[in-house]
């Protein structure tokens, strides 16, 4: 709240506050814009980035350069890496945000009061946007344009490997939000690349509206204990795959292999799997096999070890790390429930709220499970893969909020949005 | 979130997290039942707090008396008394709250993908909510009621002025759930009456899902500062009136004096009076004249101080610490500006962001006011008393937010809920 931000001092204020409190300014003056102002800006986005791509690649190449001699891993130096083809499909994702739907000025609910009084719930920018993020150029690029669309100014706080390849970016954003006569400090950079400056930005209340941090569980256990700023948790998913007694076997092997194996590094593949025990001697041969064909290495309890043996497929001893860890890898953990009411104990135990899914053919089966999980998704005979805003329809995403409040599950652009409820009266007074 | 709960331990858990525990087993039985289970319980509570309202008297005189001694004010005392009387209204408000609208299970959103999986966003409860507060013990039965109404699990930390009072609601609340066969520990008491025992409420992460604060600004930002679980911030209100150059100086005063005056204890109160230039000379006198027969102090800038010594009226020279703080007695802070652009910038600068209103005949003046707050409600050409669940027709509140994350503005039963995405399909895969 505005009453709790530091006062103006330049002079002693830090580089982080005094960027803080120049984006909230920015910001004040975003809100009011109509949607075609802001459209405006997010086409001269796409258009410079296109336009001063070679200096993009350039600086991004003396990151990749660092990442290379720290030997950094072949896999991240590629998430790193920017080609003129690579900016033009991200100006290409910029285009796609101008199209979408404007979340800003979205009565949400209305009505005439007893009095008379004309009442309106409106949706509004939340105000400045925080992201903190790791390696991923692009995210800088997405970030900036879905909170401009949603009439936020954003403070982006990306890793160091790509200081270099965001500070080109962020240069490129500002200009060409600046040549449409919107200000440029509705997209900043956080100065600094200490921890401290992060610290300072996620103590910044009543400058910064929301802080959401995009990246590994680490950093976002440390945003979300740290931070007094409010913070959107996103992306931690160790989601589970249950085979209901009813389930359709085959089907049930297909959705455990696409939800593992379609794209481990994801925060919506899926990282443990549980069997009825009525269906265990057919379900876990099939399993085994399908999974090891995929190149997936099963952690799995005494039945899953025992089929394993009988299989010749080699299966680790399941441990409480496994339960609880996002593997992120060719890895799951399994193991055989009594019935569906120890499914449910299980999931509730160790998930991190993100993604569940059951496979069954009873309906009663899976209206038990879908109302007694706690998780941002609940996915009944599909793969937990689909968790996603993209695959939602939602046309852009922010990430994936696993916590409860505000946003839960694909956030997009009313997501970034807040309300204000607007009363209108003819001098209406209570006294 | 579960993973990050911490885990099973009876032996070495404090009492606080015990109870946040059993809250945390109560919360996931409360979650799948069906709106005519949780609509028993409150009739249950209703009528059990009429027919064992003599051993909560009883209870109450015990905090009366310890108040009375301590030499506590007469209206806090009254604030804190229960009498039958009392407790009968405040019965009659959980039966108000049966015949609420269910907010459990309404489908926020809906949609077949093209693929064919249909998507819904469905309601669901928050599941444990805290509620920090302070004396009054009717706030005990309400917070819990609403907390049932929407199936969730609540924890009632009260202050220790009203101890008594609460042991003795709660157990009348928590034999009332059992007796129609819901979990009693849906409504448990913090333990403990020291800082210590909130602190541990405040950082019980994956325990507890939300806190809600409900007090004085000191209370409300202890618990927004050292809250590692997620804070709905209510209460705090500078509220403000912007008297516009193309206002109805009567009708403006009417609003003012009603803002201000109608009840200023309360947080939709006007503590802030800013009056354009061109009206300033016609409407200084007048409001100062009704403002002092209402029986309210004037803070005022030079102008204000001028017409006050024209009238005879004593006006006290504003201060930063007068735009700044919130009064909550009968005392304003006045200023003149030179535009409505400078009220914006005043209002922004020292806002709380509850409620601001513009007296105005103008609709591009009222447009570009309302277009450029950012507090939670903006009242045009009516009170500021109006920002209440009440007045809203909500038909309950759980509080003020003064917040942008998840609810902002009065929070009725809606608010109290988190949604799910149901995804079923037919053995739909990514891959």
């Amino acid at each position: 709240m505005s009453s709790t931000a530091p006062s103006v001092n330049a002079s002693s204020e830090s580089a982080v506050l005094a960027t803080a409190r120049r984006a909230r300014t920015a910001a004040a003056d975003l809100a009011p814009l109509p949607r075609t102002a802001r459209d405006a800006a997010l086409a001269a986005v796409a258009d410079a980035l296109v336009a001063r791509a070679a200096e993009v690649v350039e600086a991004n190449a003396a990151d990749v350069g660092r990442a290379r001699a720290n030997g950094t891993s072949a896999g991240i130096v590629d998430r790193l890496t920017l080609t003129e083809e690579r900016i033009a499909a991200i100006a290409a994702d910029v285009r796609d945000v101008i199209a979408l739907p404007d979340p800003v000025g979205e009565v949400v609910r209305g009505s005439t009061l007893p009095n008379g009084l004309e009442l309106r719930q409106v949706r509004v920018p939340l105000g400045v946007v925080g992201i903190i993020y790791e390696a991923r150029p692009n995210v800088t690029v997405d970030a900036a344009a879905l909170c401009l669309k949603s009439g936020n100014a954003v403070l982006l706080r990306g890793s160091s490997s790509a200081h270099a390849s965001n500070t080109a970016l962020v240069a490129v954003l500002r200009d060409a939000v600046a040549s449409v006569g919107l200000p440029a400090d509705a997209v900043q950079l956080v100065p600094g690349e200490s921890r401290d400056s992060v610290h300072e930005l996620m103590t910044a209340r009543g400058l910064v509206d929301v802080l959401i941090p995009r990246g590994g569980a680490s950093l976002i256990e440390t945003v979300v204990t740290e931070s007094t700023v409010p913070v959107i948790e996103t992306g931690t998913g160790n989601c589970h795959v249950y085979v209901d007694a009813a389930a359709d076997l085959e089907r049930a092997v297909e959705i455990l292999v696409d939800s593992k194996a379609d794209r481990p590094s994801v925060c919506n593949a899926a990282e443990t799997v549980l069997v009825h025990e009525a269906v265990a001697d057919r379900f876990l041969p099939m399993a085994l096999a399908a999974l090891t064909s995929a190149g997936v290495t099963v952690h799995g309890d005494e039945s899953w070890r025992r089929a394993g043996a009988e299989a010749g497929i080699e299966v680790a001893a399941v441990t409480d790390e496994d339960w609880a860890v996002e593997y992120l890898s060719y890895d799951i953990a399994a193991g055989v429930v009594p019935d569906l009411d120890a499914a449910v104990a299980h999931i509730r135990r160790w998930t991190s709220g993100h993604t569940e899914a059951i496979v069954t053919g009873d309906t009663a089966a899976a209206r038990r499970f879908v109302s007694r999980m706690d998780s941002a998704a609940v996915m009944v005979n599909a793969s937990t893969r689909f968790t996603d805003g993209g695959q939602f329809g939602f046309g852009a995403e922010i990430g994936i909020s696993t916590q409860k409040l505000h946003a839960r599950g694909p956030m997009g652009l009313p997501e970034l949005t807040s309300t204000t409820y607007v009363v209108t009266g003819e001098g209406h007074t209570r006294g």
